[in-house]
């Protein structure tokens, strides 16, 4: 089965983000007031074939650990959003 | 009251991703296998000061196409996650 899988990844809290600082500074000259806390992350989505949800689970996981995120000052949250037929 | 809002900012189908196909052409090397159509997005996160969710979602969607996202190659999806009181 063919499983569609969403990766969020996330700067840790307490991390500077100098891309969410600089999107925060420019949202006065644009008119927008009351937004603030910008965070930017990543998001990945693939496809992934394994025989149920869990395993289509464990393989985004170990992929999100190694190669999508650094664990040191990243957070890395795998979604399995569906199921199709391969 | 203040709004967690998700923005999730992916290429549209059929534009090229490069950083989509390098992480894929790494896979193998990496011993998974079953994993394509991997696609790179961004994600943001930030709280908007708004008088119900209607209008937090107003406003980050607005601010979703002028700033987070280039419409022309990018669609943004926004999410109201969660309501806390300013």
């Amino acid at each position: 089965m063919n499983h569609s899988v969403i990766v969020e990844v996330t700067l840790r809290r307490g991390i500077a983000d100098p891309q969410g600082a600089t999107i925060e500074r420019a949202l006065p000259a644009l008119g927008f007031t009351g937004v603030h806390s910008m965070r930017a992350g990543k998001l990945f989505r693939f496809d992934v074939e394994a025989a149920d949800a869990e395993e289509a689970r464990a393989t985004a996981q170990s992929l999100a650990q190694r190669l999508l995120s650094n664990p040191v000052i990243e957070d890395a949250h795998v979604r399995v959003e569906e199921v199709r037929p391969a």
